[in-house]
């Protein structure tokens, strides 16, 4: 089967959509996930934009990541000084990545209007910038920037500089629909255009929605001879955002006959999607093609009725093949497939009643406002309880929060914690910057003589979201906590329509997880 | 110009979508919309479905409708009765709507499975049906279910359907890609293959997105001969949508050089988007193409840069086109292009010593954690505040926020805030589910004597994030708060490493834009 390199780039072009701003920890949270997935490339940023971007390359690198290549993204030389004094290709080099994509202009209108240099001299850039980056050892990706406009303007000049890529020595030609305004039979074209032109060296295709047509033009180019596609998980990215990879990635392996990625991880679509919205503090877009929560689900009684005499009439994939599940609406009993591959990691999917019991207890959950994707230390601890092996570490008292702002500007944030452990009682009280910070404090301070292996838990992250955005701030709230140790790092979550409460949920489960876990 | 018939079915297949539920003034609501727009056709329901549809075809009729002809939806008439008896059948005719659109099989296992008649009695069946309402003197469409997947199967007999369909006087044969699986150039070849065997009918397309490319195999299929595309407003619909109109009629109008509607017309597209969306009580896909709120929103501040040189440079068309407009977002990716752009639009840049310091505030509040990409009404009082125009509505003295939870499991949420409003000062206490809802009462109550324009501010949405992760809850914490009145919707932001702190801000930021807009 023919493989088609599959190149992530939420972290970089995702990370343009409006309202999404990622962390250093959810960077390196998504770049992890993406191995799992097994992307051939994960584009982790705008090398010379901002130190966080730098650092983040320097991190990634000691995730030990197994599957995939991280690759650096920047631009060509500047006209006015050489690839040696080039600010944007040597940050390139000093993220250490092993791949480089620079963007390069095609679009002759852009080449004076905004490089303001001559055409000639655009070409000398690209090819001087590729044979840079080669020289020092690295994969050279072209990312040709609107290219199809640029084609369609002056298709000379446009091959041209694909031509100067090429010799230089570039790995892979990408052909860039920058502003999204290319329809498929477009794409397709001019893109066979160039594989006939160059053939020898891989071409490549990246896109954007603003006609909603990102993914259709994806399969087109590749349909056409494009081996390597570009896009990001859930098709965030600036304005109407890039080619979904969640659409893309089953498209071509089980509608093309092509191998994007293998079967078996492609079985974690729908997880992967879900994680990296939960990461992006977004709301999942249900409808989504393959990976949406509606995506098989049916509402029209003809629909179900054809579906339970023949699954497949209705639906043009089995939802289990990218991970996600057929939903009745009308009798809501479905079971989540994440939560049962994590049951089957747990091993306790031999106990059919069991897991029916488990299921419908999420399910619960889920319609309260809970979310277990980005807390699965939190789902563990559901299980447990649920098979009566939970000992809970304490109990609580009674908590109490007190935040005062006074004229003078002076904040003071005070908690206090009663619990028992065992006979004793213990009341505390904690400080801390704000009032989860005071809890956490009060929290661990009267618990830590009884357990001293708390003394190594951080709070390492922490995102609020309203669940019901419709009734504002008096609606409930879910508050999902990342905490890590030397060894891990374990996510929990707590749902309340006081986010003190929900917060306070969050926290315990995350001692407790910690707790059980060092009990063995 | 080659005019394409566009048949809205956002009342019938978009009420199918997940959380959609129209009621009987919803429906004529946007019956008159669509009119306003200029559709072709309205399918108005399923009419024997229930009475509701049945009412909703009596009251549209009487609206006057100047534009789009109503269409009523069935199916062809069943295998065991005649179609004099049929009930499906007889509620098209009852609606009295000038158009019937009936669904028929064209997959030979359908047929089998489902209907569960042999392969000829369905050519019966559906010659029969369209005959019937030929008849009585009503235009027939014949939507064709299942076409491409019966043709795959079946060539022959999916064809054999059409043509049983046209010889009984179908005004238009419409060719569905019911389940959503099709790729375009699946899509392309087997509408060439229809419009060539029966080019004399007008040939449809009706697709779903399940594959992502319902509005790619929507062109496809009218690039191959097909006059007559069915979609809905905003691609609502079972699953994962139908093809999306607001996407449809630009590709077809700019792109593609035919006549879908007036351009006159396509320029209330985004009005009309975003009163469905509000119609059907969902809040609107800010990433949709040409009529989101972000399809024309530029982060990068390369980007804004060009367009600032050049509009078009990094815009597929112009927003006005569609009636969206352009803006600029302000975040950490856009340097200074971006709070260039916005404030030019606020009539300030001018004033260069003036725009320098606003630029130098946002970046220095941007390193704070600071993000006013969501919160334009935070930039506006910072502008406001930095020029000296800004008029501070009241003085805070003390706000004290004070949450208990107690061994029973009861919570108690309190909050006091203590202003001054010119001599006057005013004490007051609130409650609420958590404490920034408290906190929210209690700044209403001590303000609304004094400014009764407050009465009508909803808080809408509520969003924490925390700014740097990696210190978990000691960190800063950024809270984005989107209010409304009854005519719009504005964002703030409040950061602080105090969650309480950074939720007063906002309110505070909230209270303070509705006030100062109030005075004008």
């Amino acid at each position: 089967m023919t493989k088609i390199a599959i190149y992530d780039t939420t972290l970089r072009d995702g990370m343009q959509a409006e309202g999404v701003s990622f962390s250093l920890p959810d960077k390196l949270a998504i770049a992890q996930c993406l191995d799992g997935l097994g992307v051939d490339y994960i584009e982790g940023g705008y090398a010379a934009s901002n130190p966080k971007e730098m650092k983040f390359f320097h991190e990634v690198s000691k995730l030990g990541l197994e599957r995939s290549k991280m690759a650096a993204f920047g631009s060509t030389r500047r006209a006015d000084c050489t690839v040696e004094e080039d600010v944007s290709l040597n940050s390139i080099l000093a993220t250490k990545a092993p791949a480089a994509t620079i963007v390069g202009k095609t679009w002759d209108m852009h080449v004076e209007l905004v490089l303001g240099c001559s055409l000639d001299e655009n070409l000398t850039i690209c090819a001087e910038s590729v044979r840079y980056l080669k020289s020092k050892g690295l994969e050279a990706i072209f990312d040709a920037e609107h290219f199809f406009d640029g084609y369609k303007a002056n298709p000379e000049y446009a091959m041209k500089v694909l031509a100067a890529a090429a010799e230089a020595g570039a790995d892979a030609l990408v052909l860039c629909d920058t502003n999204g305004g290319s329809l498929p039979h477009q794409v397709a074209e001019i893109t066979a255009q160039v594989c006939r032109t160059l053939g020898s060296v891989v071409v490549g295709i990246h896109t954007h929605n603003d006609s909603d047509c990102a993914t259709a033009n994806s399969l087109a180019a590749i349909q056409a001879g494009a081996r390597h596609v570009q896009g990001t998980i859930n098709g965030m990215g600036e304005r109407c955002g890039n080619a979904n990879l969640c659409s893309v990635i089953p498209n071509l392996a089980f509608k093309m006959g092509l191998e994007p990625l293998s079967p078996e991880k492609i079985k974690s679509l729908t997880e992967v999607s879900r994680f990296v919205f939960e990461v992006a503090n977004l709301p999942p877009v249900m409808s989504l093609p393959y990976v949406g929560d509606s995506a098989f689900a049916h509402k029209a009684g003809l629909h179900v009725d054809a579906l339970r005499k023949n699954k497949l009439t209705y639906e043009h994939i089995d939802p289990a093949m990218v991970g996600n599940e057929r939903r009745f609406l009308i009798s809501e009993l479905s079971g989540k497939s994440n939560i049962l591959a994590e049951m089957e990691k747990a091993k306790i999917t031999q106990d059919k009643t069991l897991a029916r019991k488990i299921l419908a207890r999420v399910q619960e959950l889920e319609n309260e406002g809970y979310q277990f994707e980005a807390a699965t230390a939190s789902f563990d601890l559901l299980v447990r309880k649920i098979m009566g092996t939970f000992e809970p570490s304490f109990e609580m008292l009674k908590y109490h929060v007190d935040v005062e702002k006074r004229n003078s500007g002076q904040i003071v944030t005070e908690a206090t914690v009663k619990l028992q452990v065992g006979d004793r009682i213990e009341h505390v009280v904690g400080e801390g910057d704000g009032p989860v910070n005071a809890l956490d404090a009060a929290l661990r301070k009267s618990l830590e003589m009884f357990y001293p292996a708390l003394k190594e838990v951080q709070l390492f992250d922490y995102k609020v979201r309203v669940v019901n955005a419709k009734e504002g701030t008096a609606a409930r709230v879910r508050v999902v906590i990342q905490s890590r140790d030397k060894q891990s790092i374990w996510g929990t979550v707590g749902v309340s329509e006081n986010v003190i409460e929900a917060s306070w949920l969050a926290l315990v489960d995350s001692v407790e997880y910690k707790l059980q876990r060092a009990a063995g």
